[in-house]
This record gives C-alpha cells, structure tokens and sequence, in this order.
C-alpha cells in the first residue's frame, strides 16, 4: 500500500471511524484503524464489534485529486497513533507507505515508522443487513437522535433501556426511549413496508448524530440482530439489543385536564435558576399553577429558597402544584428545539407531557416526583 | 445592607475573590464571600487563609453609577450558590437586601433567599504588610508569571520547590522557580531599596496571573510572613513558603561550548510531534546536533520510531545527541515566547539553557534525560 492523501481530508475521516473503537478493548486488533485502499478508493473501518463505522474517501472529488494511488493493499494502523500524527503533521499532505510490517507515514521533514497489525486477525465484517429496508431523510434521523436519544438510560442494569425502540406497523415509524423516570416518543409518517420492532443503542444513534452533517439521505436497513445506516461515504453497523422493549403503548395519557403554554426559553431559564437550590436534592423544582400565577420554587432548610414567576403565559385548569426534576424538565424542553412549550397535567402524582403545538410527532413525557408541601 | 448593583461587574468581581476560596475549606465561614457595604463601594473578599483576595467595586465610575447604596452593612454569603444565582439572573441589575441573617437576591421575576454566615465570625484579615514595598510594571508581574511561575514544582513533597523565589540586592531582583529537574530564572532591573528572599506560593502568582488585565503597576510589599500585591481595585494577600530556598545561582553554568538557533514555532511543533512516540516514556526525544543537520527523533521497540528534520538553523560546535523531556522543551520555548529560541549546551549529560538572546533577562535550564543509543 502507497499512497499520498489530502491531510484535512483524511483526519475528518479517522475522526469518524475512531467513535466506534475502545480505546481498551480487549482484542488488541480492533484498537487499530484497518487501511484499505484499492481503484475505488481508501476505505476506512473502526468497529468494536458492537459498532462498526467504515467510511471511504473516494480518489477523486469534483475533479479535485483526494488521493494519488501508488500500490493498492491493506493495513491495520494503532488508533491511538495515527491520528495524534496526522492531526500534528504541518503540510496539506501526507504520504503513507506500507513496508513488510511497518507504515510510514511522511510529510515533508517528519517520517513515522510504525508496526502494523498483521490485516489477516481483522474480523471480517458484514455491511450487508437482509431484513426490512427504508430511507429516511437525514433531517429526520437527526430529530430522532437529539429528541428521543438523550431520554434512554444511562444505566447498564437494565440493557434494554439504553436504547432506542424503533417499532412500525409497515407505515409509521415510532421511536420511543425512556429511562422509566420519562420518556420521550416520536412518530414519523414513513412507508417502512414491513412491520418491525428493535431496540438500537442510543450510543449508535449518537454516532449516526456526529457524521449526518452533509447526508442528505440514510437508508437504515435491520433485522432482529442487526441495524445499518447507508450514507454518502459512510456506513455504521450495529448490534440491536436482543431483549423485548417493554410496552410503552398506554404510558402517555389520551386526555389531560390542565394545560400551560410558556415561552420555551424564559421557562427554562426560570427552572435552570431555581433548581440552584435543589442541588442538593437532585434539583427537584416544584411548579405552582393557577390562572393568575404561575411560579416555580425551590426551597431548603440550610441553603434558601427561590421563587421564579412567569410573566407569559397561558393557563387553562384548576389549581396544581407538581414538583419535577429540572435536569429532565430542562431536557425536554431544550429536546423540542421550540418557542413555545404546552405543558399538559392531570394531577400531582400523574405524569405530565411537554409538546410543541406546531409538531404533534413528538412528546415529551416526565414522570413528577413527591411534593412536599 | 441594601444595594443595586450592576450584574456585569458584580460577576467579574466575584469570579476574582472566588480564586481564593476553598470549596471544602474545614472552616464553612471561609467557603463565603464577605460583602462589605460603605460609603466607598462594596469591597468582595474571598480567602483560604493563605491565601485572600480582596477587591473593590466603586459607586461611581466615570460618572456611571455601578452602585445604587441604600444601606451599608456587612454579610458573608455562600460563595457556592451566590455566584452561580448572579450569573444566571437575566437583567443588568441585581439587588441585595439583607435582612435579619437572610439576603434577598432580587432581579424582576426571580427572588432568592440564602441563609447567610455571621459576619462576626470572619476572620480579620490584614492587609497592611510592613517591610520592603516597592512598585513593578503589570507586565513585569505577568512575564514573572507565564515565564517562570510554571517551573515550580507540583508535588508538596517538598513544598518550597512549589514557590517561586524573589531574591534582590536592593537594586535588582531574580525571581527563580525550579522542580530540580528544571530551572527558570528572570532578573529584573529595579530598586527594590533592601536587600531580601522570600519564596511565593506559585498558586498565589497564578491568581495574580488572572487579575492583571487592566492593571498597570503593581505595589508589592512584603516580609518574612507575608506577601502582599496591591493594584487599583484588588489586593491580594499570601503567606511566603518559610523553608529557606535552595543556593541555585551556580546552577546556570558562565560557559557553553555548542549553541544553535532555530525557530521557536517549528522546533516546537517538531519535538511535539516526536513525543507522540514517547508517550509512554515520558514523553523523551533525543536531539541530534551537527554543523549539516539538526533532528529530533524518538523510538518505541513496540510502537515504530519517528525522525523530525529541523530545515533552518544554526549551529556552531561538535557533534550532540542529547535527550530531555519534551513537556520541559515545549513549556520553556512556550515561555520564552519569542520567534528564534537559542539553546546552549556542554555534553550529552550537563543542563542546557534555552534563551531568548533578544532579552537576556530570562534563562530556561533543563537537565538530560539519559541517552540511549
């Protein structure tokens, strides 16, 4: 393998394939980058064997020169080095030549030797997912990501609910997570053609997030043991967790009985301020509603208290006090990305939903923790 | 104490007294800000004890009202939530009232109540310190920072290697910090009037560092106990490290024999590079010195090697190899801050400098690591 590449060019795409290796995986191969360059292109792969990122940069791009090919071939080159390296390099260039089992790696007055892994120990990997395929626009995947990804469990003790359930009846698509404290849900109008039901890793949908920027379209493809997002350059491969969703049909109610409409940004500055008092007590704010006021309120015996009014707003319903947890209030709010938040309530002790009005396909669902008066 | 104060300044002046305050200070009152209100201004202080900042904000400057007094007072608020709460209020203007052991932080919409500390329990903090006193250019103060003040130790093992040591004659001053495998030295023309040595807790120059921008002459005064440094608004005070610091004024050694010259950017930027290949060696490079050619390079049996060609220099003397820790070439040059660096050296094993022969006043030693060939 010889080649010399465009420097910026090949660091956007090591920074792409090294999301998916672990720094300390335990199969000391997959902490390498596998090189493969042939007439098509390089091809980049990082994987660590949950999550497999590959991604190409073609020799030629708008008659620009990306790559200039000297010897086809395959190497597998330390993560760990090869992007510090590039990333510091001075030119606009860098040449790579394999030798037996050392890269070089050169640019003007630097040249790196580094041992190669032997390509042969590289897992193959199958970027080919028989099973249900559709394409969604990017734009779409994007909103799936930053709307309902963040709302999955961060806790390993119960897999299933690090992920994100993509379920569909053939012609919408549902994305659900929740971490059984809230839950946030989306629904797409998309003809899948088939039914479906699997639960990505909110860790990959992250990873799709990062490299969506120029994609105009994702071709997602799975079945119940695999997913694969198909853009432009970039393929990513993932795992699906095996266990069932659990049924999250009947948690959002049909009918609420107290409505509020607030200005997204005053409100979440209003709960951001008061939950400075709640530090300690995991940054419980209590809500207070009626229809001449409508406050939000933290207090603690040794620190203070805080009271935080809302000029605008509107109200419909009787009087209600419900307590939340800011981090998931502020969450939400920021998740729905609008001007205007509704916020729909039945009771103290019952869950309430964040929506924006302009956009029935997502909701916000936060479960109220324990008021004390 | 009753008060409206601009929220701008307010923040500034407490992000400058915070600096002297430990969170987890056994002593609760010291983790509080104490709020002093007279016909003067408002004067902030934030102390550790050995360390504390006091800084004053005027009622009038340039005809703008900072501060609307409508009763003086005293208060000690927690410095954990009282900047955090100004910091996140939306209008220009923050009032302060307090009342019995409350204040009431107010700004439209938000009303907050922290419990306050006893004034009475304050230590009282003196500021006037008796000995020598004499005055140095800001600039002055901020180049004993950034180019010395990094040199001293982190580990208080021994702690009078973690100060920087002021030394004068009466008519000039040294200041020299050093962690024994390094050395920084900076002498200063100035009639300090008596001759002294004292060593100043590097962490008190960094705060220092940090306080400096609008400055432009610093009165230093000091003695045995005690160090203080007063600019128009702010007066820091430390204790002096009391362990007598170390003879280092043979350590410069009168006389090299080899000197080259180089680029300060690309000699840095190329031992940077080859420390990628010693991460896990400390990060040692080996510079390769002679009349043809300068190289720094640096192997790994397990990970590859790397040879950095240095394209413009000079050099006058026999053939070098010499290695030393990267981290220490790359602060000193970063310290010098100058375009074309000069290193002087002896034999692969004695201390070598790096200068900046523009400005004599300063000297970066550092001592070979061991070369291996």
């Amino acid at each position: 393998m010889k080649f010399t590449i465009s420097k910026d060019r090949l660091l956007n795409s090591l920074n792409v394939v090294v999301r998916a290796i672990s720094p300390k995986n335990p199969n000391p191969i997959l902490t390498g980058i596998k090189f493969e360059l042939n007439n098509n292109g390089l091809f980049l792969t990082g994987s660590n064997s949950d999550l497999s990122i590959l991604t190409k940069i073609p020799l030629k791009e708008n008659d620009e020169n990306l790559i200039n090919l000297q010897d086809i071939g395959v190497a597998i080159i330390s993560s760990k080095y090869v992007l510090d390296i590039v990333r510091k390099l001075e030119g606009d260039k860098v040449e790579f030549e394999v030798v037996d089992t050392v890269v070089l790696i050169r640019d003007g007055a630097s040249e790196f030797k580094l041992n190669c892994m032997s390509s042969e120990d590289y897992p193959p990997l199958d970027y080919d997912v028989s099973g249900v395929k559709f394409t969604v626009d990017a734009g779409v995947v994007r909103q799936i990501v930053d709307q309902v990804g963040f709302a999955a469990s961060a806790n390993e003790n119960r897999p299933i609910l690090t992920g994100v359930n993509f379920k569909s009846n053939g012609s919408n698509l549902v994305c659900v997570a929740t971490d059984s404290f809230r839950l946030a849900r989306k629904t797409i109008n998309i003809q899948t053609g088939q039914e479906f039901n699997v639960t990505i890793p909110a860790k990959t949908l992250v990873e799709i997030g990062r490299v969506l920027d120029n994609e105009r379209n994702v071709e997602i493809s799975l079945n119940d043991k695999r997913v694969c997002f198909t853009m432009v350059h970039t393929i990513i491969v993932s795992r699906v967790i095996s266990n069932p969703y659990p049924n999250t049909d009947k948690i959002i109610p049909d009918y609420f009985s107290m409505e509020l409409s607030v200005l997204a940004q005053n409100f979440a500055a209003a709960i951001d301020r008061a939950s400075l008092i709640s530090i300690e007590n995991n940054g419980i704010v209590q809500l207070s509603l009626d229809a001449e006021e409508v406050k939000i309120s933290s207090r603690n015996k040794e620190i203070g208290s805080v009271i935080e009014k809302i000029s605008a707003f509107k109200y419909s319903g009787d009087r209600l006090d419900i307590s939340f947890s800011s981090k998931y209030g502020l969450e939400a709010i920021k998740a729905l990305g609008c001007t205007e938040v509704t916020l729909k309530f039945n009771e103290t002790s019952k869950p309430f939903v964040i929506i924006n009005k302009a956009d029935p396909s997502i909701v916000q669902l936060i479960l109220p923790a324990i008021t004390y008066q």
